[in-house]
């Protein structure tokens, strides 16, 4: 009868402790978000595949996971029709549901579905799980929340920077030394248009992308191998050996591709985002990267990227512009922006750096002994006083031995117990012990109170 | 190749104000289990299907959504059997994962599977959307989130002392007027012993059920006709005929009843619980109802429902104790007790008594208007400055025409505009206006901090 239970491979469980580290990271991100007007929406877990099939690729199609229809979903199928199948033939007859693949689509499927009721610009963010049919391994699961805040329907840079200063906000307020690493996709695109390669803008970014790790050489045999020209690659060396501050390293790449429109605008934007951020006082690192691709398909001008400076660990928040998000769903015209933090690899880090703070645990903060009947009643309304004033209480709910119940309190990570026992019920004292310095004072339930406020 | 975007039927879209008022709710209920000693956790939406097949009866099988398996899923199945396939059995074989159609299998799972992590007592919340099949209709949807509270490994009955006072805090917080409804399985087993028809207890129940709405004399009918015997029934008249106070009515039970030991046990229970209540102020009121079964299969003593005062609806609340939860995952013995909040119909109820508070809109309060670069150069840092006060605020990104960002702010419901053209420049002063009420005034940064930091 009894099965082992287990969970599928690739989810987790949030145990007390982890959900009281991962809140404060969400309530910290939402805090910030909320103050620079964001506003909150949720989508359905599970969207129409019309709604997200195409949307991420080949790949990405595999890695949807599909619901079952209900009810008894063969009986539409003819034998012949089912006996042919292919998995993935009968899967378009048999599932016509998938999970969120991530916030974005949703998103652009809300809009263009509510574009009469929204506000334009439409600020917004959303905090919510998506789920991939990856292969499990370390740090990547098939559950994950993702926190994004978006912009959309406004062409302003302002946007970009403000999205900056929520970034540079969060990391503040966690304690985490970040670098943002800015890039724009008109510049790459102007970078391919100058060397006369303007269709290998991929290719040439995908070997940028390397400089770090492999060195200039290797960049440059891999851009030959691609089949771009010598001649191709001699114009990007001034490129690949960009230096300087992020001003500079922008008044190089002008001269380079001056003669390329797009080229040019993307410098401009560039060079207006570090305007406007040069008079507001950023704690994070900015810098110019023109190795920053991601998602490059997606993106039309901006692209983010966060680093931390201290833990190598891939990037835990990135974003950036995409003028058509919309345009799959019908709406074109409608410009957007926006970033996404990583909180799974953001509580990783935190982790690491010992960044939690301590009080960021979940327990209550003051158990009451239970000593039996007549002291459960003395207790009860002492209980009650310490929660109408905020703070987190219990009263251990059965007269068990003394040394179970102090143990309870200290596996849990409370940090002060109440103890009431024939003594303290006639001298209506508390004998009231500091779990963690071992101290112990009698004293009344309201300097408690004002002890505890006062923390 | 634009579609026309919708989503699945029974799910749903939150726009920013349900959001935020569905944040309201849930921050509510969250902050009376935290200062309770609760700690939340959260489980996968995808459970395997061992863990959730069997556990909500034939029906509940069938509403549980499944999830294909990932791949070529059809692979080790060969033609014959495929061919041969009901939806029934084809899908045992290829969908090994379903959504939670609750909470509290998956607690009970959670529990088993961390036993040794676990202190007990086990204080835990949970909240967290379900998925359920169900034919979509007005008020019940196929995605919907539970709020559940539970204590696992305790008998006393302290705890369900705690959990009516927890929904007693939450409404009163909110300001509803309920009554919560108490009865015991016990009692009902008593009654069923009593009569001489221990077997039929599920079928007297329903039958009691009944009574509000179709007399006593259809009751006793449809006793007759279920095969109670007319002896049975004639015993059964003084519970049916109950009246007078909780506790009086718990007087006439318990003489009827004084012959079953389980009966007995039963209303000393009740008692008990409240002999706890009488000394507590609770705000709500408390009836023992003899009809109340909820889930009767499932709890094994209290039994709570709860309703609102002023609006017929269902069951807003609801819960009780279940001594063996965790045994059909191979961990006997350990009795729990929980309820659960059902966060849609308390938003229904609230919206039709008009109980939300307005500032739980979630809007930034301010919005300054942009005028063009020098303005918007102007506004950055006092956009800074209230944000850094806490106070949520936004910068019209682009300098459209000013209706049209007066009519932002307007359809967004934020509270002030911030003013700062051509003489606000010169004089350094903010034409401020209180969109409600029209007013305006030239005051300072810390003029409008302090007044905002006031309100």
């Amino acid at each position: 009868m009894a099965q082992k239970p287990s969970i599928p491979k690739g989810t987790r469980d949030f145990s007390p402790n982890e959900m009281a580290r991962r809140n404060y990271i969400f309530d910290t991100v939402k805090q910030v978000f909320q103050v620079y007007g964001f506003q909150q929406i949720e989508t359905p877990a599970m969207e129409n595949l019309s709604t997200l099939m195409g949307k991420y690729g080949e790949e990405g199609d595999k890695l949807l996971f599909k619901i079952l229809n209900s009810g008894d979903y063969l009986s539409a199928l003819d034998g012949e029709s089912l006996q042919q199948a292919s998995s993935t033939k009968l899967t378009t007859k048999i599932s016509e549901k998938g999970l969120r693949y991530d916030l974005t689509v949703p998103f652009a499927r809300y809009v263009v579905q509510n574009q009469n009721d929204l506000v334009f610009p439409f600020r917004r963010f959303q905090i919510q799980p998506v789920w991939r049919a990856d292969r499990p391994q370390k740090g990547r699961y098939r559950e994950f929340y993702q926190c994004d805040v978006d912009i959309i329907g406004s062409d302003a840079l302002l946007n970009e920077v403000e999205l900056i200063q929520i970034i540079d906000q969060v990391y503040r307020k966690i304690g985490l030394e970040v670098v943002i690493k800015i890039n724009n996709r008109k510049i790459l695109a102007g970078i391919a248009e100058t060397i006369g390669e303007a269709d290998r803008i991929v290719d040439i970014t995908v070997a940028i992308d390397k400089l770090d790790k492999i060195g200039i050489e290797k960049v440059n045999e891999e851009l030959a191998l691609k089949g771009v020209t010598a001649q191709a690659i001699e114009k990007l060396q001034p490129i690949l050996n960009l230096s300087g501050s992020n001003r500079e390293k922008l008044d190089q790449i002008e001269r380079v591709i001056s003669s390329s429109v797009i080229g040019v605008i993307g410098v401009g934007e560039v060079r207006t985002i570090f305007d406007y951020l040069s008079s507001m006082d950023l704690k994070a690192e900015l810098e110019l990267d023109l190795t920053l691709a991601r998602g490059l398909n997606y993106y039309t001008g901006a692209i983010f990227e966060v680093k931390s400076k201290d833990v190598a660990i891939g990037s835990i928040t990135g974003g950036g512009r995409y003028d058509d998000l919309t345009g799959i769903f019908g709406l074109s015209g409608v410009s957007g922006v926006g970033i996404s933090f990583g909180a799974d690899r953001i509580y990783d880090v935190m982790m690491q750096l010992d960044l939690f703070p301590k009080d960021a645990l979940s327990a209550a903060q003051v158990m009451f002994v239970n000593f039996g009947a007549k002291e459960e009643l003395f207790c009860l309304p002492l209980v009650a006083r310490l929660r109408a004033e905020g703070i987190s209480s219990e009263l251990y709910p059965d007269s068990d031995k003394m040394k179970k119940q102090m143990n309870y309190a200290n596996r849990k990570g409370i940090k002060f117990v109440a103890l009431i026992g024939e003594s303290e019920l006639e001298s209506g004292l508390i004998n009231f012990k500091n779990m963690e310095s071992g101290e112990q004072q009698l004293i009344g339930i309201d300097d408690i109170v004002s002890q505890l406020k006062g923390l």
